[in-house]
């Protein structure tokens, strides 16, 4: 890590960061070589900020937010134009709430004749703001961890994906130092692989001991070993607490229900779209075949192969046992406990 | 297909072969090497089948049997001691209840001074009647299927298992020939991809249309499209109908339970082990992390990364509608049940 760079605030558990705001550049750890190699991509201009979104060396709804939000400081910084530089960075990826969010509340302060200095501090506060949550919700959800408690999860949700610390990787993480955990378990999570290469990759920078299971294990692994805990991230939670996340969770779900294993889902309240009533309301994206018949370019199936890909699903709130936010934990999420968390801080 | 093969009874859906004798020597389709390339591996002694075996050249629970039943053939052929050959084989794979089976069976055929004829006629005997069984249990499969029903199945379990047809995807060959199927869907298959690699290529082979799901995919597919029925093959079967089978099929069954999905398990008799009273007493392999850690010599994680990887999984009788095997069907299985289909035919 550079000397002269502006770091968020220190965290804990994790002993590196992956996005860092260095003199005049956003330096991206690029998560598309981990864990072959860890190289950094230097994004001197809003476009390539983009790009970098677009092409997944930053990935992660709350990392991609903060990425975006240094982007304007870029584009501020070479004059640029306001509007195109917020609709350039906003169709990154369009799906990711958290992008949105973060373009809106830069474009509220970038106004004419404002400093570049001012716009700095805004992403600076987006990007302390956003470890600051995470480590809201790691204490919070290490407390639901009962001492000596096996835990499993799926994806990455961690320093990579985040400001800094993690949604239920940052619990993870948490609890591990509080000595809560005896096992931590997490899946491949195919076809992307995000907990084969990501995950293991975060946990093993910081010496936490894991053990990785194929996707289809997870069953067995209820069954024969003690798990008390899955904790899983969130892509977007509906009204009722429905929650969409990485394909898998839902499965997962159903497994832990039928093992008496309880499921706990970590994601700050700028993921819930209270405008979507059930999940049944949620867009499920369908990406092509080729990530699942191909690995780096080497063919898994026979060409021609046909599948069927949804990247995420759905975890109807019957099966969650608690959703932890920066504002308080809902337990046995219904209409009435999600409108609960935001009028308590309205 | 070369002409003067000897092949064994017509089958009517699988168009290849990828266990063949021809002439004096034992032909095998390369497994390890699909669907990247079709290429035969000959075995002209039966070190070269033992080493076959070994090496996954020949994969499944009956195809290792008959294999191993030439092997015997070819020791006879060249004079080798009956003794050492039927160690050398058996130990090939020890865990295979067919591989057991056929050398018990071809080594009560090979008295002193028998002819190889007469062993050559058995080995082909075993293949014949793998494939007959094959048949009545696809035949009896597929009539618990509904037209226009949809199907999963998992791992591979065909042409290239058995001798010729497939035990669960012998069930899928026939209800498509029969037009008994909207939709078929099968699993990647994590670790080894049979699914992707060998259930996919079968498929493909046959012009049976099928899509491919990610292993965690298969309760959200139960949840958004309709699923009729998991079909899935054996590995071992206790004597209440507790079966082992490849890692996965367990959690499908859980999803499957929880859908309304009916679950299938096809297998010949020679897979029930009535010495097991249940599936807590069947030993379940694990093996190396480097399974899913690396993939054809590529790291997919960091090096050193921890795996937890069982080979196979319980699934509980009571998750299991029918049992199909060469003798009956065996719905919700029982010990009771079981043991009729012994009865039976005693």
């Amino acid at each position: 890590m550079p000397a002269d760079s502006v770091a968020p605030p220190a965290v804990p558990a994790a002993s590196f960061q992956a996005l860092v705001w260095e003199g005049n550049a956003l330096r991206l750890l690029d998560q598309r070589r981990l864990p072959l190699e860890e190289q950094w991509v230097v994004c001197g201009t809003a476009a390539q900020v983009a790009e970098a979104i677009r092409g997944m060396v930053v990935r992660g709804a709350p990392a991609i937010g903060i990425a975006a939000a240094y982007g304007v400081v870029l584009a501020a910084r070479a004059g640029e134009a306001r509007g195109s530089t917020l609709a350039l960075l906003g169709a990154a990826r369009p799906t990711a709430v958290n992008l949105a969010w973060a373009l809106a509340r830069m474009g509220a302060r970038w106004k004419a004749g404002v400093a570049a200095a001012l716009l700095l501090d805004e992403a600076k506060a987006i990007h302390a703001e956003d470890v600051v949550m995470n480590l809201r919700m790691a204490e919070a959800g290490a407390q639901l961890i009962q001492p000596g408690s096996t835990v499993l999860t799926h994806c990455n949700t961690g320093a990579l994906a985040t400001g800094g610390h993690g949604t239920a990787l940052g619990v993870i993480r948490t609890a591990w130092a509080e000595g809560r955990l005896a096992a931590i378990y997490h899946t491949e999570t195919r076809p992307w692989l995000q907990g084969a290469r990501l995950t293991a990759w975060e946990l093993h920078k910081d010496g936490i001991p894991a053990r990785m299971i194929a996707d289809s294990a997870a069953a067995h692994l209820m069954r024969t070993h003690r798990v008390d805990w899955v904790i899983v991230g969130a892509d977007r939670i509906a009204a009722n607490g429905d929650t969409a996340n990485k394909i898998g969770t839902y499965q997962l779900a159903v497994s832990a229900h039928a093992h008496g294993t309880r499921f706990m889902v970590v994601a700050p309240t700028t993921t819930f779209d209270r405008d979507c009533p059930t999940g049944g309301a949620i867009p499920i994206e369908e990406r092509s075949a080729e990530e699942l018949t191909q690995l780096r370019g080497v063919p898994l199936a026979p060409l021609g192969t046909d599948a069927y890909n949804p990247v995420f699903d759905v975890t109807p709130a019957t099966l969650i046992d608690a959703i932890v936010c920066e504002r308080g934990v809902v337990h046995n999420p219904t209409v009435a406990g999600v409108a609960a968390l935001f009028k308590e801080s309205a």
